[in-house]
């Protein structure tokens, strides 16, 4: 799969309908890889990208730390993958060996794009004022990847008790307004 | 339809997939509503939702001000309501009126639930740090409700642009965490 560069006025496109996302780091010259989809969009250009990763997890010091991480988005294709990354832990495994996941080098950050994933958002921590309280972190989005062959991507959408929701038909009604942040 | 109490514990189950909502409102007597889907779960029990909504917003002041609201969960059926809630402003009309919204009243907000959406999640403003920055307030969910005679509620999810996905099928995929924030 080969990816273009997407972009990044669009980036909420991919992920204001909420998809259960990828999110690579790296530390200490190894990558990591966990499922995130505690995320949000914050504002449009640049693209800002608000999520909660949560301390226990093993990405958390990394991303804590290298202020780094990209975002990959997955499809349905890849959801038993994607359980199995968040039942285990980089602390103890070398997930991308272990799931078959391709790292590809990113053009801005060293946290690794994921092959397998039709989109790859490169990011930077813009702002860490709310990491104490809440594990969450501002992330701007500064280079975006897209598979273009892949026309309707199968998103997955977590629903909590092994419970996912696969992308289904897509209704168009022309609106007014871009966004429903209201902007 | 008639909503009865939900567990404030799977609160995320409704919001984590990433829906379009209607956010309720009251200013001076007068509900108002609008489209939101810069949303995202913070923490599980009590239930934390970060949203943006922008200041250019009439509901902007309104939440600021009252630090109350309703998170208000639409089917596809209501898809048109919806777009035609963005596509117009509560400082000229009224919405709930206009498009055939029906406000009831919560248990523990002044701001109406909409009886033509499936779940209703009241709410108050828990931190409001981000908001000066980013129109990003912490709301903190304390009651919420649900309509136990739907089963597979069809939600929409804004991809920009006049598109909306519409929820597809359910996978189950058992896995050992609960949350995708990785708690």
């Amino acid at each position: 799969m080969e990816k273009t560069s997407f972009p990044l006025s669009e980036v909420y496109r991919l992920l204001e309908p909420g998809p259960v996302v990828l999110l690579t780091t790296i530390r200490g010259g190894s990558p990591n890889v966990m499922p995130m989809s505690w995320h949000l969009m914050m504002e449009f250009t640049p693209p800002l990208v608000g999520c909660v990763v949560s301390n226990r997890n093993y990405s958390f010091a990394s991303l804590k730390a290298s202020r780094e991480c990209v975002i990959n988005i997955p499809t349905v294709e890849l959801a038993k993958t994607v359980v199995a990354c968040g039942n285990t832990s980089g602390r103890s495994m070398d997930k991308f060996k272990a799931f078959g996941l391709t790292p590809v080098a990113g053009a801005c950050v060293k946290a690794p794009l994921i092959a397998e994933c039709y989109a790859s958002l490169e990011c930077k921590v813009r702002d860490a004022k709310l990491v104490a309280k809440y594990n969450f972190f501002v992330l701007e989005v500064i280079q975006a990847w897209v598979d273009p062959a892949r026309k309707r991507p199968r998103t997955i959408h977590h629903q909590g008790e092994g419970e996912y929701m696969v992308a289904g038909r897509t209704l168009h009604l022309p609106s007014k307004i871009t966004s429903f942040a209201g902007k």
